[in-house]
């Protein structure tokens, strides 16, 4: 079947069949199907959609567009995290070295910065010496021998989703869940895992502003993973307010030890620990989330926890002290506390605004190439329902 | 607004100011806006539409991507009739003559064969000594002089119609109203035309296979006129079977010159009278529908018409014998009856497939550089409602 066909049949809603869509993603990869036949057809998915056998085949398509990880011969279950966005999302940073403490592997390509949210990647390279540069050779060592590590995108894992993201950025298709969905499910199922945990971050500082949207694209997500014979779960958490104080690479990296000292805020705490111990329940590593939460608690309490992270950073080429002494991350020259000029109680919190400030002060790059300061952010003295005086 | 805006203006089923519609055509005609863009955006139209206002923005950025003609200087109303094509049409042939014979100025730049459908171009060219690409010059001063003339498109008249049309031709965007009705009004509001006559076939051998569609066009068309300051006048007309018995260039010239000699079919005379009369009215050289319609009888019985079209034969190149000995005209070397199998009455005819049996003759183009042969094609000596022993 011509593109031209492809095009004009999902055009008026009929299903692709999975041939369809590899031999066009296929062309679209190696450059014979030029970026108008492409921008046609994910405008006309943008209107019709792809069931789930499509997204299947689509997701497919862009995962084998590159190298697709093997890592079956690390022993133990594989599992990562991903998280759809939001701002002061630190979890990351925490999960992974609390998940291997437990004996979970966590083979994790994180993403930097986009729009109004953080990434792990900025928020690792502010403790000194850390690299995510590391290469595949290294990453299935440290994934071996240390049990987790945290590197950035390499051009080899799904390419196409690559060169189709910049497409829809300038075609205006960036907002459609099936295709959010696939783009992110090809790079997660390039990284050699068994299983996946996502957490789908809903309200005014996430991408999905109404749960509806969240609960589709997670959904989505799940469906995919079912498609392509990877246990995949997802939990929808709250975005309407940042996750946790802080906000900013350095303060977040504090944030995070802070929760395997067991005294970051609430709700930072317990986004990380319902999202690990789904790690845990899949990795068969706890028979379900009751034990999973004990174990994680444990691995708080007795410092094990601490120890993985100050081991992951130290395997990376991070200095480790950080883990006991601040003063081993970058600090803001000028600290300025911002005051309410009315008293009262905090009724909600503009959270896209407050993480677009944060990119202001230099936390994230207002353009690609822009540089960014570890040491800038915010700490959220009061938070939703919190007292000002 | 950017681009990536006015798509998802659009997607977002928005409407497009004028301002928006002539920068993103604008930078399309000037190569700064890509064909991935448009292509997304003429694929949101496809799903979205175009409004009234929106039409003749869109239509009067691609009329003004090139030449717009005057023919201000000549004296006389301008009016064209154009179809947006069938099989056996060959009505310009005539109408162009008997409109110039009762005292229209008709500029009249036509099409070639496209699909299943022939083209007035083709037909002209039959003629032995025909020629079709005159020049502007030549052109106007036929019409003042000889009060009609028939061209092919030149480059320099709505070329990003062309550009876009090529696009929409590998993006599934052919079969979408708004965008036929703008690339047919932008074409025809170049050429320097006072007022304009429709013909929109349909039923199996048109473009439009349902009265809804081509009510929707010919009244999608008649509001960008309206909007251009246009008095544009439409026509439904049947294509359920080929107009008239002559299908093939030199045969359907043979055809149009027994209208001119009152000696045509009836339902091909009708349609030629239907529309002829409307441009008479239009011009304001018949007051009404009636004194137009006796107004070509007249010119058909005292042989005026026929002289007309001699004397535009010769005007541009042609032989005007044709009109008296059709000897003049190319004949087929071979020619064979198609008998019935059965008996009875004709209740149907593939037109669309008798269109194509044409051009796999070679009276239409296969490929974009296939020879035409002017002599082929049928004589269809059964129609719907025959008898057939």
């Amino acid at each position: 079947m011509r593109p031209y066909e492809i095009i004009k049949k999902k055009r008026d809603g009929q299903a692709l069949s999975a041939q369809e869509i590899t031999s066009f993603l296929g062309g679209y990869t190696r450059g014979e199907i030029p970026d108008y036949q492409m921008a046609a057809l994910t405008m006309a998915v943008f209107f019709k959609g792809l069931s789930a056998p499509e997204l299947a085949a689509w997701t497919g398509a862009m995962l084998r567009s590159g190298e697709v990880l093997d890592l079956s011969d690390i022993p133990g279950v594989k599992v990562d995290k991903h998280s759809t966005g939001g701002v002061g999302d630190k979890v990351s940073l925490a999960l992974a070295p609390m998940a291997a403490a437990c004996g979970v592997k966590v083979p994790m390509i994180s993403g930097r910065g986009l729009g109004h949210t953080g990434g792990t990647l900025d928020k690792l390279e502010s403790i000194p010496g850390f690299r995510v540069d590391l290469g595949i050779p290294v990453y299935r060592e440290l994934i071996a021998g240390v049990g987790a590590c945290l590197i950035g995108q390499t051009a080899t894992l799904a390419p196409t989703d690559k060169k189709l993201y910049a497409l829809r950025d300038v075609t205006a298709t960036v907002d459609c869940i099936p295709l959010i969905a696939s783009s992110i499910m090809s790079k997660k199922l390039a990284e050699g895992i068994d299983a996946l945990v996502l957490d789908v971050k809903v309200g005014s500082g996430a991408f999905m502003k109404t749960r509806e949207d969240a609960r589709t694209l997670a959904r989505t997500m799940v469906g995919i993973g079912r498609e392509m014979g990877k246990k995949v779960v997802a939990l929808l958490t709250d975005m309407e307010q940042p996750l946790g104080r802080a906000i900013g690479n350095a303060l977040e990296v504090q944030e995070a030890v802070a929760i395997l000292k067991g005294k970051a805020p609430a709700d930072l705490t317990e986004c990380t620990m319902a999202l690990t111990a789904e790690m845990l329940v899949l990795a068969k590593v706890a028979p379900g989330r009751a034990e999973a939460r004990a174990r994680l608690e444990r691995c708080v309490a007795d410092g094990s926890a601490l120890k993985k992270l100050a081991e992951i950073a130290r395997a990376q080429g991070g200095d480790p002290r950080f883990v006991e002494d601040e003063s081993v991350l970058p600090k803001a020259r000028n600290v300025r506390p911002i005051l309410s000029l009315t008293e009262g109680y905090v009724a909600g919190i503009e959270t896209e605004a407050m993480g677009l400030a944060a990119v202001a002060l230099g936390a994230g790059r207002e353009k690609v190439d822009s540089l960014i300061d570890p040491a800038v952010g915010f700490i959220l003295e009061r938070k939703v329902g919190e007292r000002v005086q």
